[in-house]
């Protein structure tokens, strides 16, 4: 389990109690998959089994079929990459299927995945604090909130909140969906997100990071587990980052002076 | 929230309780998104909402800053599109972040998200069935199995059993990436899934569908809910699907005669 997880120093509050911890947090990595001279996908994931991953992926997208087609499976946990040779000829590269795959539209942009590190921002610039009762209050209203998942189940959300309320709410399958659904409101109807506030029901990872570091706010609430990477990234932009806020219990990730006691 | 959700037919289990019930499902929506002349990324999300959106995701991504930038914000449900105009030359698509940008690797593939519809597929054929005792107690054992996640709360899990026991078992960041890595295995292990069963923490989605579809399994048991179009292509292909399996109590979407009380 070494490969999967790190430890990180995290400010524990459970009712009036506070411990400074280590505490175990899941390894976020990037893997990027070639088969043969092809570059396929880069997957986020867990860095475990990515022999495992690589081949299932190929396989589960229609690429490969058994076993017998692959000559040569290689993981470059250094590089992040993992590459799949077949036996020669046993792609038919020149089918249609192929064909479509190897000729996206000349007009489609390339958007970048994450590759393992933080990208260099200048750091949020703000003193804005907010108070432990307030950040449970918050949760308390985000957790009324849900509509849709109150009656599926199977939704994500996202709220835009002040200090004491929440502003904006929204719900999808995806939990980068929500987020940017709240992002998009704010440009679209010019709600301004200084000294703001985001909330989501998901773990806090990279591309979470990626997201919200676009904008000013220096406040991310979770009700779930963040990434290492998601830690380092808030850490290095100066977001405080908050987990697992649920009851009267949170942990605090990351620029902890800004909640209150 | 009617666009959010559908109704099906669901046979709901509570204890010795059976009901056939009319049940709220969460819709999966594939949305392609354009600026200007490019196409920038398929969004699987949930379809209410998609202005703010494609509007938030081009900002979160970086492609825009401001509303001033946008010209034209169109969204086509029927089409699943949403295209972005920005007024002439605000997008300075000769800097190199653009170029980088729009000359994608020529060796990329590009894999083909889902597009509102389920693939054409054989349906599966086989008359294997499971008593409703051995789904839960394969469920406790699911839920005692996940390291990663006792010690982080960041991971989802995928299995693959037979109807007493938990075969293969893993743990990732990404639902997908943790059935993955299930079938990778079974490939690389000459592992077989004739008259198998996976097992999954996470939403049951079309993306789902469409790698279990690519074995011969013909029962999917997951502690969470499925879409729409989970549920579509799961009826099509012949997949037994059985969502929310917490406790003594489970909801079976499609194809219930393979669960015998």
């Amino acid at each position: 389990m070494k490969e999967e997880v790190r430890k990180f120093d995290v400010l524990k509050i459970e009712g009036r109690n506070t411990d400074r911890i280590q505490d175990t947090i899941v390894r976020e990595f990037a893997l990027t998959l070639f088969l043969n001279t092809h570059e396929v996908t880069t997957l986020i994931c867990t860095p475990s089994n990515l022999e495992y991953l690589a081949a299932g992926f190929l396989f589960s997208e229609g690429l490969i079929k058994e076993k017998e087609q692959i000559k040569n499976l290689t993981v470059d946990h250094k590089k992040g990459s993992a590459r799949v040779i077949t036996r020669e000829g046993d792609l038919d590269e020149d089918s249609a299927h192929w064909k479509s795959l190897l000729t996206p539209g000349a007009n489609r942009l390339a958007l970048l995945p994450s590759d393992n590190k933080a990208e260099k921002k200048t750091p949020i610039n703000t003193k804005m604090a907010i108070k432990r009762d307030q950040i449970y209050s918050l949760m308390d209203k985000f957790d009324l909130s849900p509509q849709v998942f109150m009656s599926t189940g199977g939704t994500h959300s996202a709220a835009l909140c002040d200090k004491k309320d929440l502003l904006l709410f929204r719900e999808d399958i995806g939990r980068h969906n929500a987020i940017d659904k709240i992002f998009g409101e704010c440009i679209l109807r010019n709600i301004q997100t200084d000294d703001r506030i985001i909330m989501t029901s998901g773990r806090v990872s990279s591309q979470t990071l990626n997201k919200v570091s676009k904008t000013n706010i220096a406040l991310i609430i979770s009700k779930s587990a963040p990434t290492d990477l998601g830690i380092e990234i808030s850490k290095q932009v100066g977001i405080t980052l908050i987990g697992f806020v649920r009851g009267r219990r949170m942990n605090i990730y990351t620029h902890d002076w800004r909640v209150i006691p």
